[in-house]
């Protein structure tokens, strides 16, 4: 049941081969922006840069338009080459992805609205060295779940859900102390709210990374791993080193 | 272009009508479920009955099971009936419901989990007027969605997308009035940030019913409205009733 992407390559029609090739292009290009989003949304947010965060938000119709391209450039693969087994669940990866990265650019467009109000209120506030972390960590999780992905590498994939534990137990720790500040200024109640929604979006953006991890499962192994702890699998049998 | 129930009753191939009934049944299956799921995580919350909002935790399993299963029916109809036009729509429409009924599921959760960490703190909190009141709102989107999609009545599906509107404007206000409540008396702030998380997760489950209702449209017309205004489009065109 394995591929591999020599499997992919011997296509009988070249033209069919080129537009699955297209496809994991175009998935990587929307992927490239959508890190590029996130990593410009945090600068913004970590210097004031109002500007910045202006146009994060503006680039957001460049990430939807890219999903809508790719969707029906999907469509048209499943309409005119009927694809079956692993092109299929190529197709259905590719798919499922691009509202994952979609849905991590509309994060990212949040965290640009909170740092333009952070900016706007012009207080300095606690949690900004935690935001700076926990976004450092989603951006690994986001470009290794891209690179597994190009690679069909399953064991990377699974370093990607690994790390997804670590962000969460970051997030739950970093929103412990953001609250315990809240109590004792109440002055800072509001700026304090945003950086929360801020980290809220960072970890909604590792959730999606691990999203992502699971397709690349589904697609070299056929197996859909969703809602289960791809830990508890036996990591020999989906990395092939066992 | 347009599609209606009679046009699908009408394939050549008795089996594969079924199976796409079949389909649509499931789907209507999962929505129920996770409209209960919603409904059930509001009441715990509002009777500070944990028993329940441990009930609506577990049966979430339950709701991601059906995901999985639909989704691998979808596959094999993809694969062996290679469906083209409004049938491959219909396919298509089918799995990505799925996912945002799934991501309902999850948010049910999440206000099951509040529910029961403010039934433990036993205060009186602020906001619960308000988490009713939206409840209602979301639940009833949820199930004219649904309804919509049963039917292909796209005139529903832009009702649906209008309620969505309501439901932020009521969302923002009602966030604005805990943080004033939040800043007179700081003894209160864990409680209210629960209700807030609460809020959100009520919030985010109208933008899922937005985007079901966004499929019919996909589903009846081929037209992807995916981060479009739905409400600028012309409503003649959509609804058929020019």
């Amino acid at each position: 049941m394995d591929i591999t992407s020599e499997t992919h390559s011997q296509h009988i029609s070249k033209q069919f081969n080129q537009e699955l090739e297209e496809l994991k292009t175009h998935l990587m290009a929307m992927g490239g922006l959508v890190e590029k989003q996130v990593q410009e949304a945090v600068t913004a947010l970590l210097d004031s840069d109002t500007r910045l965060a202006e146009r994060v938000r503006d680039n957001d119709k460049a990430v939807n338009e890219m999903q809508l391209k790719i969707d029906d450039e999907c469509t048209r693969v499943l309409a005119r080459r009927q694809p079956a087994a692993s092109d299929l669940r190529l197709v259905l990866a590719v798919t499922r992805a691009t509202s994952d990265l979609e849905r991590i650019g509309d994060e990212a467009c949040k965290i640009a609205r909170n740092a333009i109000a952070l900016a706007e209120a012009g207080r300095q506030v606690h949690g900004f060295v935690e935001v700076r972390h926990i976004s450092e960590h989603v951006r690994n999780m986001i470009r290794d779940a891209l690179t597994a992905f190009t690679r069909f590498d399953t064991e990377l994939a699974l370093k990607v859900a690994q790390e997804d534990d670590a962000v969460d137990s970051e997030y739950t720790s970093a929103m412990r102390s953001l609250m315990t500040f809240m109590m004792e200024d109440p002055r800072s109640i509001s700026s304090i709210l945003s950086v929360m929604w801020i980290l809220r979006a960072l970890e909604r953006i590792g959730d999606h990374a691990d999203n992502l991890a699971e397709y690349v499962i589904y697609l070299v192994k056929g197996l859909d791993v969703r809602h289960r702890n791809i830990h508890s699998l036996d990591d020999s049998s989906l990395t092939g080193k066992g």
